[in-house]
């Protein structure tokens, strides 16, 4: 993958994201490529389906081995809107996937650097790391977002 | 819960193990309880599913959701026979999990205390926990499944 490859799929995450929102769910958005091709699209849905695991990276997981048809998604990349908190690094690591391309970094829950890295632990699987990619915009949605919540909530 | 109460509970969550040992799973079993009743059973199913996400406790935790009807899982202990991975210590801080009882200890992968304690993380939900309840019984479930299995490869 080049940049300009992780910027033209982050956009589509971006779009996935978006969806969410409309839906009142906080907007993240994830999918996973392999070979350049996308295997698997989800966003956040943890209100709409009452599910505490409806995230992004874990839905799109799922729906990627239901795909290829095993729980190994070797040469998988997971692209996602948001930093994966723990449960999610720990879905990626589950299923083997090779890299993971983030947007914002969440200071708070991340577990791809910032509150932790789970790589930093001897596991069975390690997997790349790039973040920052598309920063501002997926910084902005999830501000926008809880921004008009607020006003909602006034 | 008292003591009496964890063992009830976690010989239920062995006799869930036994039949994913059944199906040729890693035999992992786990269950959720409120106020004394169970609300969810679950046991590994990673190759039958084809799906890296089917680990009891993630299981365990959707269908107590769905069951509940709602992503908060307050007032619940989980009880497993093996001590929970990364993705699904995770997903009881995301399911606002009060306790997890485990059997074995798992020394390669446990984020509950052996490889790290999830709780050592400034996150925003922590939980009780309590390890070792029926620990000899759950471990030989494991040890004797893998026993089975090298003999059956020879």
């Amino acid at each position: 993958m080049n940049e300009n490859d992780d910027i033209f799929f982050m956009n589509e995450a971006i779009k996935l994201a978006q969806k969410a929102a409309e839906l009142g769910e906080v907007p993240i958005g994830a999918l996973i490529v392999r070979d350049g091709v996308i295997i698997s699209e989800a966003f956040n849905l943890r209100e709409t389906e009452k599910l505490a695991t409806a995230h992004a990276e874990l839905s799109a997981i799922e729906a990627a081995c239901k795909k290829l048809g095993g729980w190994r998604l070797f040469g998988c990349t997971l692209y996602v809107t948001l930093e994966p908190c723990p449960m999610c690094a720990g879905a990626i690591v589950n299923s083997r996937i090779d890299r993971v391309v983030y947007g914002a970094p969440d200071l708070r829950f991340g577990a791809c650097g910032s509150l932790f890295n789970i790589n930093s632990y001897p596991l069975n699987h390690a997997f790349e790391i790039t973040g920052g990619v598309c920063e501002e915009e997926c910084k902005a949605l999830l501000s926008d977002f809880f921004k008009e919540l607020r006003k909602k909530k006034q």
